[in-house]
């Protein structure tokens, strides 16, 4: 099984590109992927290519040879749907691919744009994401699915809207220096706590912001990486994927994510380590409470613990397991399709010492991935790890 | 490298389900293809499931674990969107992912609900399978497109709408006993040739109807087969993909489709064969003209020859490479994101001996399906092969 290597990362910056097409978009970042990558696009074999509402976006569906026309890739191509997860599924095949020692280059990716919705069609259009039947047509959108999941964690679990403001405060604060945030700004616990409401108990600076931008991976074997003389430093070393019942009444618990641990799972068995040896992670924090839920069911924090976590200090910069250096969706932004593919290129960095937030790691060898589609129907997780050769 | 087996398929009856969701109609055909193996569903590892306008027409996104749930599968679920080629991708990417060995298990398939659309919506729906800057916003939809590239065919190789007709009059032929499909009646050359025009070249019976429906397979590793006793006598040995410009103006050739030349020349080498090898075919007739364009870039006829197969009864069911025996989407039917599944469907039961049409082929033992998207901006190819134990 061939090792798969990450050989170049890219992005766009996250936020309102209204002037920009979607095919713009993702060539840019698939470009300057290639660009950090030195692999020529020639050799690139196959496009895996994540986006979630380009059917009511852009009015374009069948995005894939699209994509990789606009890259100037000609390989085949393929789009990836999975509600925000999208581009976390595109990778996670891709990796898949790689292993099989079928395929030696692999661009994956994916690309949304959403600011040129106004702000209740493009809630509606990711309202498509939960289940029509039994959650939409009853009102459901996500700023109420997710309140629906903190109600249920405050009730189970004890803690408060003051914990989540400071995981807000937390990831805001972490996308300071990074360029490619949509919100490069602090916030103070009192303006995320005094924020409107949106749906009770969370308020404006709980949710992520609407979001257009790209994302792009140069995923290559370790062979092709030897033979080519890249760099290429990080390797995906696990990868894993759950599932859960798509609406949440269906469920048997509202405030644990089976599906992130199911993925977690998978993937720390794939690398061989476990939750204990991550070092840091980039969580879908979509919401505040969706980053408490994650952490939890990726075992790096008991169950009913990670609530308190940020406000504690433990997953801020400076703390024991620091979460969302990036900004998070929270900060840095959510494109959905984009997402994921963020996720790697965050880590990949931090893992390589060229992020603006590296000095806050020391020698880090072990990152983690985590991207979430719906209210957690779909979780991908990647295990990355610097080779330090 | 496993070899892949086929070791169950399940159709729904292709037609108008206006009365049934998308997730009844997809867990009737992966029930059916479940029953069909005589796999337990709790051996399922990943389900691929291919839909196109789901977004658009029962305002469902994150349909894979959707899917998942209603067939009652306990596993990772990944929806791919490749435009009328969904399915195909789904069902490709399943195939590399056995052989990969890490998989024994992959339910793949898929599912479109068009007929509650009505037909100008569905028409728009259909559309952004194709470029929204540079086709559809100047007004073109797929049967004026398929209109353009018969008339720069007729133009470059010749031919007429007479021979056109003929392939209409033998697909809705090749469908009077398929209990799957949409029309099960015979249409007299006159007939197709005095339907109403649509886009000239092309009339009524130049066309595939719109179709709800879902297909799917049980995929599985030979060593899994063999471990448990599954018959599956039928499988994958090649698979290929090939993209293309999505948009018609960008392309160097309207006659001719390089995408499916692609796939097919990766499919024939992947399995050994050439095109001379393919005792019969299922092809993406969407209309009348592209079935032609698949047969010449399949290599089953030369350029400019497959535009009189069928007129002279090279492709009809005692030809010499029968087309379409199940009727094609022309006369079974286009529930676009099942069609790449439901072609898979076909091939392995005239294969196995058991299709109200095996008994225009003699011990066939190897068959090709043909699934494209767009105006062939994608393509997937895959070879099925009788193992003749």
């Amino acid at each position: 099984m061939s090792t798969v290597r990450i050989a170049g990362v890219g992005l766009t910056p996250f936020g309102a590109h209204s002037d920009r097409t979607g095919r713009e978009l993702f060539a840019a970042a698939a470009l300057a992927a290639l660009e950090d990558s030195s692999v020529d696009r020639t050799a690139v074999e196959q496009l895996n290519y994540g986006n979630f509402m380009g059917a009511l976006a852009e009015n374009q569906g069948h995005q894939a040879p699209l994509m990789a026309e606009a890259a100037g890739l000609q390989c085949p191509a393929t789009r990836y749907e999975q509600a925000c997860a999208s581009s976390g599924v595109a990778i996670r095949e891709a990796v898949r691919l790689i292993r099989s020692g079928e395929t030696d280059v692999v661009v994956a990716g994916g690309m949304e744009r959403m600011t040129t919705l106004d702000t209740s069609t493009v809630t509606a259009a990711l309202a498509i994401a939960a289940d029509e039947l039994y959650e939409v047509r009853a009102g459901v959108t996500f700023p109420s699915a997710y309140a629906l999941m903190a109600r249920a964690y405050f009730e189970q679990f004890g803690g408060d809207r003051e914990d989540l403001a400071h995981i807000a405060v937390k990831n805001h604060a972490n996308a300071v220096e990074n360029e490619y945030a949509q919100y490069q700004n602090e916030i103070t616990l009192t303006e995320a706590l005094e924020s409107p409401p949106v749906a009770t108990p969370l308020h404006l600076y709980d949710a992520c912001p609407i979001t257009d931008g790209a994302s792009a991976v140069v995923l290559v074997s370790e062979e092709y990486a030897d033979a080519h003389g890249l760099a290429a430093p990080v390797s995906i070393a696990g990868s894993g994927q759950g599932g859960d019942n798509l609406a949440l009444q269906d469920r048997k618990k509202m405030a644990q994510t089976p599906a992130t641990a199911a993925a977690a799972e998978e993937a720390y068995a794939d690398a061989g380590i476990t939750a204990t040896d991550v070092e840091f992670a980039e969580v879908h924090d979509c919401f505040t409470i969706a980053e408490v839920l994650a952490i939890e069911s990726l075992g790096l924090f008991e169950t009913g613990e990670g609530i308190s976590a940020a406000r504690e200090g433990k997953t801020t910069a400076d703390g024991e397991v620091p979460v969302n250096l990036s900004g998070g969706l929270k900060a840095k932004g959510h494109p959905v399709g984009a997402t994921g593919g963020s996720q790697i290129v965050e880590v990949t960095r931090l893992l390589r010492g060229d992020h603006p937030n590296s000095d806050v790691l020391d020698d880090p060898t072990v990152g983690l991935t985590h991207n979430a589609g719906g209210t957690v129907a779909s979780a991908v997780v990647h295990v990355l790890e610097a080779t330090n050769e």
